[in-house]
């Protein structure tokens, strides 16, 4: 079969065998959504070698563990666990410490014309949902697994910073799930107008990444929670500006490298910083279900998964939201 | 009146006039303590100017607005709101934008013969407490705050890092508060046995500042709260590699300059970054009425004030804990 893959520093598309292993479910990939996440893993991050991808909506081809998910469509969690410690055992596979991650640790991904998961991973999709809605169920349920992380009631404060994809879903997920006050912060205004049309503010920054003066006199230390989701440095530095003493400063973005902290702010303003990685995807099917969230509008193209090295280029340009894969 | 100060990049004790604003308690100050903010003051944090000392016992000479604390014996809480803010009507003023604070933000501090607070900011020191004692609430308060910014019951897994005088503080705090199995880490077995008699695991770091062996393979990724109180850039490295996915890193020193942060790892494991910094002094004055710590170890040397400069390059050299000044 066809796969989009990451070896020995090497982006290609390539022909390799169909997954066999008899104890997990396959799936047929009907598309599939390019993360930033696997931009950062070409650059390096995580280490990952094998076919990457991790958003994904398809069609189950095989399951000898749970024969009535066959034919159905499905999206699929992405973090496989050992079944056996007591995250697994209590239901949550997500830091299990000998899990395998779909496209990023130790198992191959969704760029490909199949994958397999555990039937336990597997969520039917409802039909009210089409398929290019579906594949963002994945970066939605992240954006979702904020309100695990940070109290967020409709009387919180929330800014988000970065107009990108993960930062159009972060302050959509929070304003549909919460009724909170959602302010979107960032550069781009032709990004920015698709959450100004769910009812979130927006704020652009200028020429020189600042924010406008009279905003900033309003918004330095004013909100409860911001969510970084720019995964820039200075995006750190601004979310540090926003965040009011006792606030919750939410890292939504996995990038390689590291951030310089001013320890003795967060120490004398009581700041949390939290990290936030994968959402559980009920509540994510259920806002793409009762269209709560415009994911139509964060589409910039699709490619055939032949041409996907070309889409990877294409997905790191300035500008462009979500890239998806056809195979 | 005399007072240790620092002005014009110059530490001294000079001769300055005794407090005179009528609308405050004006205290005689019996003793104070030398705190790790104070040397960092003289660094250059947080841009003070004036008389250093923020930790004191002392007998109130003067209060128009509480005549019935004249004669009393007291301590003090540091921050002084502006009185009219949500958080000051509330109750707290501890992040009131407006506060000053004693000996670290625009107020005159505890290092002299007198100083003023607020009479909402004093309280009487019990009978049972001695000054010795009593001048090492503020900085048991501030231990005693980690649990305003950490959830730690009886079945909380807690590791400090610093045996320092604020590491052996908050160690005790946490295991005399809430029962916790705490693990005390730093390079100092005369200072790591402090804790140890009071039923603390301690753990000496080796002259490289590695983990033991065994203790490393135990404990990586163990630990439900990790509280960072060495002040030191590799103790925040050291601490990450302890806390647990989804575990809360409580920052408990300040000091001056960056901390270079792993992003993605907080990220991935969902670890939340937690600055915490002044606690409430009544659980403290009743941990050293129920003799529930121990401070008396902590007290390495006492200065007369007029030796305060003296005092300062002391409390400053390796190896010593609290320095107090005696005016």
């Amino acid at each position: 079969m066809r796969a989009l893959r990451y070896e020995n520093n090497y982006l290609s598309v390539s022909e390799i065998a169909e997954p066999g292993a008899a104890e997990e479910a396959l799936v047929r990939v009907t598309r599939s959504g390019i993360c930033n996440t696997d931009l950062e893993i070409v650059r390096g991050y995580a280490g990952f070698q094998g076919t990457l991808g991790h958003e994904f909506v398809g069609v189950v081809e095989r399951d000898d563990d749970a024969p009535s998910l066959v034919g159905r469509r499905v999206v699929g969690e992405i973090n496989a666990g050992c079944g056996r410690c007591t995250l697994c055992v209590t239901g949550d596979a997500r830091h299990c410490p000998r899990r395998t991650v779909l496209g990023i640790v130790n198992r191959d991904g969704a760029h490909a014309e199949f994958l397999q998961l555990p039937a336990a991973n597997l969520l039917p999709v409802p039909d009210e949902v089409t398929d290019e809605r579906a594949v963002f169920t994945e970066p939605l349920a992240a954006a979702c697994g904020i309100v695990e992380r940070a109290t967020v009631t409709a009387d919180t404060r929330v800014a988000v910073i970065g107009d990108g994809k993960l930062g159009l879903l972060c302050a959509q997920a929070l304003r549909a799930l919460t009724g909170a006050a959602v302010t979107l912060i960032g550069k781009h205004p032709h990004k920015l107008v698709i959450a100004g049309k769910r009812d979130i503010e927006t704020i652009t920054l200028d020429s020189d990444k600042q924010l406008p003066r009279a905003f900033q006199q309003h918004a330095a230390r004013f909100f409860d929670v911001v969510v970084e989701a720019s995964g820039a440095g200075d995006g750190f530095a601004l979310a540090i500006e926003l965040v009011r003493p006792r606030g919750v400063l939410v890292l939504k973005s996995t990038f390689h490298g590291a951030t310089e902290i001013n320890g003795a702010r967060l120490v004398v303003d009581e700041i949390s910083v939290t990290g936030s990685r994968c959402g559980r995807f009920a509540p994510a099917l259920d806002l793409l279900k009762r269209n709560a969230v415009d994911v139509d509008s964060l589409i910039s193209e699709e490619y055939s998964l032949a041409d996907g090295v070309q889409a990877m280029a294409r997905a790191a340009a300035s500008g462009v939201l979500k890239v998806l894969l056809r195979p």
